[in-house]
């Protein structure tokens, strides 16, 4: 007869116990394959517990299979032969280290955006009023594409400031342009070769890489994508940032968008895809159009981001697809449903809708316009050692050093300095191309008042290198 | 000279109506390539506007590529040749209508949950403290795996409650199961077969199909997928639900889960995908450990996700990537960043650790149980007729018909009745193995006092089929 120890006032369940200690007997060796247990009325009596607890001891045994139930004669020990192979694990418990951004006292990084300024009260309230108006529903699985009245709202900010023209029905949500871009490679397929600009947004053309497409780098001249040598190749996309290019900052001219379109036109499987990932920050005149408002004949994939206006870790971007495109990927999309949270929509939603979006877009464009003037203005001390390059778009622009500097010495002084610079040699895909003396200076994270206090460290970097 | 006429009543800023009437001028053939513009000093004097807002103009003209700029000489109209082919194009404006799932009055589907439950206050409470408390870090970009302090919430209750093995550095967050299927494509790449129970969770058969891979179809015997077959079929990858079995609900023994793991240590590239989809629902003894505890080898997958327990539009799911697997996954995942919300992350994390998900754990059990029991009692009425299959666990059990009826007539007469069920035969991978007469009843959607009478019209369907 089993000698069980219960042991009552644990915090364990009696049947837990009991259930641990038959395994363990079965781990052991001291039941085998074959081997009687005691009936449940038996074992009850033998310990003195109710046969309840015994019974459900031996089901949890049955359920995970130590035990198995003989009709009209017990319960037996099952083969256990391979049970040897069973064993704890060590589980590594020496964590790696969280990789963590070196902090700047400079930091002139192209990434990022000024969070001083969200709108974090108005975010929270209309987060609580969501959370109060809609209960229930939020909570139920939404449409795979993403909200209707959400599609409404980006559909309507998308024709104003952008003049994309689409329906809600061409649109589709994703949490981030990283995973729009993953399941594009879904509905065209990879077996695709896509134009890049080159030098590009490197993170999109390691992402196109990863999901398995070929890539042609093609040269950026001055009105933008190299049309010949895009003529050239035997490329069926082509990935374009039209509106302000990363990182030369180039705006694509209506004529060179002609092209690209009509180039797209001569394939029936050709398409654009057009990333306009920071179009929001114009700093002269009026924002310039998508090269989806000159697309009449379903050629342009548009993709745009909430990353950049609002806040990067709003992991909320939108893909316009084409009509007749769409149609054909219902079938590949019915396998996905949409990663943005419901809630996170509603809130995004009517902060478009109720135009806080829009005035929040309009105070950051003051703020970055001031720093960008700011920091054009103190660049002057640079004298006629230094082109500025890039439209006034974006948050960064590039500047051009005349003198002739080591650069290794330059960038390892700023380094130094703790000053965060990039060079444009680093946005080459590969083989780089040698584009000297080019840096991304980028004015998000500065502060307002340390730009001419940066771009002072920065002179004295670049001149104790010449 | 020019005759803009400038309405300065309008909306519309005077530059951009000079803007808009030059772009109109070259879009007609009024001004053509080569034509020389007026200086913007002149045209300023000419319509009274200040030159400041021609200069504005002529940039953003300049800026779209309409005019360019020739040093000492003025702005002159750019070869817009292939300008015709500039439209704006209509845009469909009939919506398609949204997908709307239909109603039933008694809902025996096997997906979804009761929401009536759902703590909403917790939910809002803890999100109001986690947009005070830590506002500003919460929107600038997290870690791509999932925030630290979220992966070490969720490690803990899995170690806890399913028995798993692991470290932070091993966890992945991401937006719904799907997303983690295809992210987990990229990580493998999709040249495996893979084998699947069958009968399965059609909505990852499609899934894997979708993504590229081979699908070896397994049959699912009494202790689950067949391991002869399997063995004998060239899979790389074997995909299963051992703790409730989809759809048949039977849970694997331990014999099975050792043969199943020495499968796959027979090959450096196997691995199994676990999917522990609904885990958290077991009515009799304790959870059974997930196969992951038995795996010593760095050889299963795990997924699991949190649409099941708490609501099916939290997309927040997790996978547990074997360390060695890991090491060789993060090339490829340094393309990806996190499909979750961090605010969403930090609000499930305090929920968890705070422990208001293992107190809704516990009541959603009761809950479901009494839903489950009920059930159980109500389909007494068949008396001998029908046979109820699967494990005590999970939000739906199985009921096999032993009476002949006609399957077709009695599905129509389901539909007729407002009665959701769902046929086992539509859970086999094609080519559809007939398992005749076995149907899933869901409980979680059903109202409890509603139970009884949702049985009695089952019963009378039935009947008028037989």
């Amino acid at each position: 007869m089993f000698t069980i120890l219960i042991d009552s006032q644990k915090q364990i369940p009696i049947y837990q116990q009991i259930y641990e200690y038959i395994k363990e007997e079965i781990k052991n060796g001291n039941l085998v394959y074959q081997d009687k247990l005691p009936s449940s009325r038996g074992l009850a009596s033998h310990i003195a517990v109710s046969r309840n607890t015994v019974d459900l001891a031996y089901s949890q045994l049955v359920s995970e299979g130590y035990i198995e139930a003989r009709p009209k004669s017990g319960y037996y020990v099952c083969d256990m032969s391979q049970l040897v192979d069973i064993k704890t694990h060590p589980v590594d418990t020496v964590l790696e280290k969280e990789e963590k951004k070196q902090q700047y006292e400079y930091d002139f990084s192209f990434q990022g955006v000024d969070m001083n300024y969200f709108p974090y009260n108005r975010w929270r309230k209309l987060l609580k009023e969501v959370m109060i108006n809609d209960n229930s529903d939020l909570f139920q699985i939404g449409h795979r594409q993403g909200d209707f009245e959400f599609r409404r709202a980006i559909k309507e900010y998308l024709h104003q400031s952008r003049g994309v023209n689409c329906s809600e029905n061409q649109i589709m949500i994703g949490a981030g342009s990283d995973y729009l871009l993953m399941l594009l490679s879904r509905i065209l397929g990879t077996n695709h070769k896509i134009a890049m600009e080159n030098p590009t947004y490197l993170s999109s053309y390691r992402t196109l890489k990863e999901l398995g497409f070929e890539i042609q780098p093609i040269e950026v001249k001055e009105k933008g994508m190299d049309i010949k040598q895009l003529e050239e190749s035997d490329a069926s996309l082509a990935y374009v940032t039209p509106s302000h290019q990363f990182p030369t900052g180039t705006v694509m001219p209506i004529s060179r968008r002609i092209q690209l379109l009509s180039w797209a036109r001569k394939g029936e499987n050709r398409y654009i895809i057009e990333d306009d990932y920071d179009s929001e920050f114009r700093y002269l005149g009026k924002p310039i159009p998508a090269l989806q408002n000159n697309d009449t004949e379903g050629k342009v994939i548009y993709i745009g981001t909430f990353s950049k206006a609002i806040a990067p870790a709003i992991r909320i971007s939108y893909m316009v697809v084409p009509k007749e495109l769409m149609k054909k990927a219902k079938a590949t999309l019915s396998c996905y449903s949409c990663t943005v949270s419901r809630i996170d929509q509603a809130v995004l939603g009517r902060f478009l809708q109720e135009g806080y979006f829009e005035r929040h877009i309009n105070k950051m464009r003051k703020i970055y316009k001031t720093k960008h003037d700011r920091l054009v203005k103190a660049l002057a001390i640079f004298g006629d050692d230094i082109r500025i390059l890039g439209e006034s778009a974006g948050l960064h622009l590039v500047i051009e050093l005349k003198t002739q500097i080591n650069e290794k010495r330059f960038e390892e002084e700023c380094e130094k300095g703790s000053i965060k610079i990039t060079a444009m040699k680093e946005f080459f895909i590969e083989p780089v191309k040698q584009e000297s003396s080019k840096y991304l200076l980028g004015f998000a994270r500065l502060r307002e008042d340390k730009i001419e206090e940066a771009v002072e460290k920065l002179y004295r970097a670049c001149y104790t290198c010449v």
